[in-house]
């Protein structure tokens, strides 16, 4: 199955051309040799297929084609999704890409960050949880969903206005009365802008609205608390649900089966994120759809342009809403 | 929120120290220096928090501490787990991961390799589909559910035995007669085995068994022709059915639903891989858990070691049975 080869090194070339080693190294490098010479060596290193030392030259053009990605892991659908467009947008430009799963553990992010430094990568692009991240002034580094201040670039989705959008949606699938539901990082970060987003949206459309905020760490039964302290004679007094990530759409959902809530008939749900099961089949739930694709290939854009000045703080990419099962769509199976 | 430091160099370090530039750099490359010199270096290292620039002293070591992974994305939620246990595997041991998305493309997985070696990784692991890479000699390479020949260990779950089990579960819950489903590669590899395995369990306790086995490319309505085909008097012939991957018994699943059979009262369903939602919640049907965290070390652990000889051919790892709703377990809710 496995062919061996040995791969040919300058000095088979020098041979193969009939040149001395140095006119092969000129000739590599990019320096003026003979024309004649030139193409002798081309056309031994297209011969004998010899390849560049790309790890030797990069040290030498000080250039490694190199970028860190710092994300907590590539278990979490986003994350992992997030990860393969950023890489696969990073090797089309032929640059290689070192993983750096930090588990959400800003100890790990700042020493994959120094040892990312110290392996001279040509930039970092970092989804990143320590508020106090040193990075080499020297290093191009783009963030996502948190800024980081000046000079760093954040890349997000539009997540005000995808806030705004899931309580329009409500409205539009003839909710009145409904409800906000968040856990998760209370660092200031773009995704908190969604709870703001959806407000927003329920004051434009006159739909009510209550909400419940968790933060790290606490337990996901004061959802279950907070929802059946809203029960009034087995009904709930909400009649659509906004959830901050897909994930907690469908925790939310488990909880509703249990309080004899049905989804959608009883509750209209919506979740955020876009998260489809198996990474590529349907949706867990409706939703709305942070472009991932997009914000990889925003990212590795900002990252190597070669002017600091074209870098702008913030950007957000535009989000979609897609049925996913918990919304009665009017027009739609 | 960002400070801005300049790494110091090691310039700064002799300066510091109050000794010639030649010696800072024989004490960062263990090169014998007189104690108090040594100490003084160490000591303005230490004061100046000054990092070794790994990428010059790697090149120097003929040692990157660099490994490429290849795999054909890591939004498929096996891959991602994989990636992510490969990654924390490596880096435990101060090792660097390059992470290269193949898509499945025979040519971007010949390329990558080339790349690696280029770039002088220290090793390559890879869950790749070109039946005829080449691979230089002196690149330690670890293959993930595929042998690749002599010289290169294969790491993958217990296939057979997986299969073996689905089949004795659906036994022990009670079917009588089963199906075996599979679509996928063709190429020869591990997971194939699946389909022996299961042949095997059917014999040895008895099951009688249909498969219906589809290659690549092959519509997968073909497997609801197959079911209907199987239909008698609105009942389906089979009682339990064995789905190559936990996505296929998803499919499977909806496809019965369509047919008006219930899972699991009707008709039991067991899928092979052991995916969760989201990564890390439930199980998306009863499955067949292929032990990813220890698969991960387990090419780790082979790829780095010293000695050739102490690489076994195929080494496969035990896999579980875990109940996730479609089957009838008897003793639990």
């Amino acid at each position: 199955m496995k062919k061996v080869i040995s791969a040919p090194t300058m000095k088979d070339v020098a041979r193969e051309a009939g040149v001395a080693l140095g006119t092969v190294s000129k000739v590599v490098n990019g320096l003026p040799v003979g024309d004649s010479y030139r193409i002798r060596v081309e056309n031994a290193i297209q011969k004998l297929n010899y390849q560049v030392n790309s790890y030797a030259q990069g040290l030498k053009a000080n250039k490694t084609y190199t970028v860190a990605l710092l994300i907590p892991n590539t278990i979490d659908p986003f994350f992992a999704s997030l990860t393969y467009y950023i890489n696969t947008a990073l090797m089309k430009r032929r640059y290689k890409m070192l993983l750096c799963s930090t588990d959400f553990d800003p100890r790990q992010e700042q020493e994959y960050i120094l040892m990312a430094q110290n392996n001279k990568v040509d930039g970092i692009i970092g989804l990143t949880y320590n508020p106090s991240l040193v990075v080499e002034e020297n290093t191009p580094f783009v963030a996502i969903d948190r800024s980081m201040g000046p000079g760093i670039p954040c890349v997000a989705c539009d997540n005000f206005a995808g806030g705004q959008l899931a309580a329009e949606k409500l409205a539009d699938l003839g909710c009145r009365h409904v409800a906000f539901l968040r856990s998760g990082s209370s660092l200031a970060n773009e995704p908190n802008k969604r709870k703001a987003g959806f407000e927003n949206g329920c004051l434009s459309r006159g739909l009510s609205y209550e909400m419940k905020i968790l933060n790290d760490g606490d337990s996901f039964e004061e959802f279950e608390q907070f929802l059946s302290e809203h029960l009034s004679e087995g009904r709930l007094d909400f009649d659509g649900i906004f959830c901050v990530t897909d994930r907690l759409a469908c925790l939310t959902r488990d909880m509703l089966g249990r309080l004899q809530q049905r989804v959608p008939e009883d509750v209209q749900l919506i979740g955020f994120d876009g998260i489809r099961a198996f990474g590529n089949t349907v949706y867990h739930c409706s939703t709305i759809v942070q472009p991932i694709p997009e914000m990889a290939e925003m990212c590795v854009d900002l990252l190597l342009r070669e002017s600091m000045l074209a870098k702008p703080p913030l950007v957000c990419l535009p989000v979609t809403y897609a049925s996913g099962g918990t919304t009665c769509e009017p027009f739609l199976v």
